[in-house]
């Protein structure tokens, strides 16, 4: 099984890049599934339900989110619709909308995504740790093809995820930062390990918002209005995986970006 | 100019590292000048006057540091005298024994080197952007080739402070979070920018801490004692920086780790 | 049903205010229940099983704990047969000894006594408000006198927890900042609410540790490590809570601080 | 010298208080000057310039502010000309409107006014102990009689800046955490301290804030509009202190609250 996932998608620049260069990822890559991050879809907060719909007919087949999840009001109207969309399965049980995990079919083979929170310099959400081995348990019934997306601040909840999933899951990978990391590995159990695919978007911004803004914000501790640029170079950051399509464990593990210093299909 | 910066060097399978690739990189990057952090080379945290007279002797000409500057006593014995030794410069200026910036001649071309230290997450230092400005004002008199090693934990605050010195210094890498990233590039100035370099010691640990403790501390919130494996697989991480000798500015930067995955050479 | 809950006891001069006030407080307040926060009592950090035993000896019949539970590893030895201790019941269920609720019957009457951990600006421990629900649907079966030690940082996180459980509790006071708070209220419920009872042990420290370690720290934000005074004036901190026999709501509270410029027994 | 200090004044609610019993208050305490903090006086969030007047209408003489300074964007327009108006002074220097003391003359005396504000799990200001040191060495040139109000989260960062300047002040007050602590004293070197005066507004919210909104964050961590209630039963915290009028030391500090649990009047 060939997988493509895409990081934080920010603002109508990241999802221009989407648009243009989801076609040409999948000739390149072939993958069967296509994941994307999408909770900073919506000029940097949140996603809506158009959003959401372009981003299926664009060539996604699951979106996941992150701690913007609820930014955009939007969510709340379409969320249990939704069924493509997942946001991080530790928030709260009874009071939060929506799913924080999701199936999909290729041919014989199914693929469970898993979408968790991190703690560490984050919101008090529930154990997600101790959610994984949940959902992990309930998909196993179903298919040995699992891939989970770990929205977390930290590379050291990050990293200590990979190891615990270690030969339970095909795949942990990090958003949330914004920033790719380079130490894509496969760990020695099999699970494709990366701590953060970083984001999709402004490509001279700062974590997608005006630069000038977030400096002023350090600069000054002032309350400062961040705003996602609707103009200027672009960026992609995604990564690609190949599973074992009998036992789900990972074959392969490739990040790469698209951005104006890193042209798209030279390096692959 | 030739750089090359080694990210933070973890316990004795990163001194390790160190004294056996330095000599390797140098002769395939072909640096003038060799710089590394090393807050947790004593047993993850802090160093000694004899691992950093070691790193001098391995090759190592400038030694930076980070929060863990002050975890093993012996600095405050022999900081002052350690006149290639500095620590985050945002310390308060009174109390903080040692230096922020050393200086170091190549030939005609002298290089300014300066440690910040970030906020965000972290202890309630000195304002880094406020000192940057000081010290690079400082620097400036002396040379145009000024190099920041600037320790801190999230993404926005190192890329804010890429954006804020570019075309003011030659380089700005970002070191503490031990897992470097992929977005190295030139900014639109001339300053070379890599938010983390990434660590240097136990390559199946985390964050180079004996994975089953970090594990052990997510899982059951009880306190736990982390200690750097001794043995087992190695990496190291580095950045190679190239400059242009009259303006200082970037022409090159190019990050690089070396372990069983990446094994050193094939890829340069 | 009369109580007496007495605040963060810490190190020898508040084991020695206990000692020497207990029985004071006794013949004064006449409670027929004597509760006491132990967690810094041995030097500031946790707790040992000779110091629990000598609290009980001073007349205290369950001793609550806090996120310093763990800190002198006695506690490991001890706890399971310490029917008198409780920890925070909110750690996580399957990897934490001891318990988070105890009961103690008087006469015909039963309490039940609940040690909850919060999570603001401390560690991430299970949800403190989910948890209560759980024990009080356990406690409800038993008896209609609960009493909470919410072992919380911020007015907020505390406030929230009294709200959140008036007229389903007897009293919910909080501990851990080692302050007194002067908003002694029974809500419209009736369930008696104090914010914090405060600490009991040195009078001319910082939080019950050496003034000049504590300022150091601050000033310089270099590693410092705190130590209890063992000699100087003292402090005694605590509330005395009134019930209704029958139904288990709050009469009266009634905090009272005990120190040179409130010598005991004048106003009451 | 006599003074009245107020404790963050929240939204209607809040300033209905003042505008009561601010003359009650002075008829009872007879104080020369009278300071609030009105970092919350609009809608919970920041100040206007209408209520930052009428508060000088009511008998204030100068009001403090505190986290929230900026959050009314009104601030920006009349900071600059309100002369009775302080923010915390550790605000960086060169970016932010508005001063950080004022001076009042009251018959021959006069006394200095400093706001600070905190660092511990605040944001990233600068070193209020630093600014204190500055503040103090300004203020101690015209005058004996210094008054701070320290804006900050926790006790142990509010106690360390009453021991700082013990000695050296006339009082160190703390504001911020809206709940009224009860560890009033007179430092050894005559500063009067008391770690935070609470706040003035809605008695049953939380932390002045409609508290279904505050409960509904901490069960579901989903985002939540926090709103000010514009009825219901109120309170106002305040303190008063006396000082010596030649020393500058205090000879008395009293907090009090008027709500209907404790009706004003009764018990001075
Ligand atoms: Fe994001
Ligand atoms: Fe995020
Ligand atoms: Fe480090
Ligand atoms: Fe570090
Ligand atoms: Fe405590
Ligand atoms: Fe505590
Ligand atoms: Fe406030
Ligand atoms: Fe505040």
């Amino acid at each position: 099984m060939r997988l493509i996932f895409i990081g934080d998608v920010v603002g109508s620049l990241g999802r221009e890049m989407v648009h243009e260069y989801l076609p040409k990822i999948k000739k390149q890559f072939k993958p069967q599934i296509s994941i994307l991050n999408g909770e900073n879809a919506a000029a940097g907060r949140g996603i809506t339900e158009k959003i959401y719909k372009n981003f299926l007919q664009d060539g996604v087949d699951i979106v996941t989110m992150g701690n913007h999840t609820w930014d955009n009001k939007d969510i709340f109207e379409f969320i249990d619709g939704a069924n493509k969309l997942i946001r991080p399965a530790n928030f709260p049980e009874e009071t939060t909308p929506g799913k924080g995990i999701a199936y999909i079919k290729i041919n014989q083979h199914e693929l469970a995504v898993i979408n968790l929170h991190g703690r560490t310099f984050m919101s008090d959400v529930d154990d997600p740790f101790k959610k994984a081995d949940l959902l992990i348990a309930e998909a196993e019934k179903r298919t040995s093809h699992i891939f989970v997306d770990f929205h977390a601040e930290t590379t050291s909840e990050k990293q200590a995820m990979g190891w615990y999933l270690d030969g339970r899951v095909s795949a942990v990978v990090g958003t949330h930062t914004h920033v790719q990391t380079n130490d894509a590995r496969i760990l020695p159990q099999g699970t494709a390990y990366l701590t953060d695919v970083g984001m999709t978007g402004p490509y001279d911004a700062i974590l997608g918002m005006k630069r000038e803004q977030v400096l002023r914000k350090f600069l000054t501790q002032l309350p400062t209005r961040f705003e996602v640029p609707k103009e200027g170079r672009q960026l992609l950051s995604a990564c690609f995986i190949e599973l074992d399509d009998v036992t789900g464990r990972a074959k392969k593990i490739e990040p790469f970006m698209i951005n104006e210093d890193r042209p798209f299909g030279l390096d692959y």
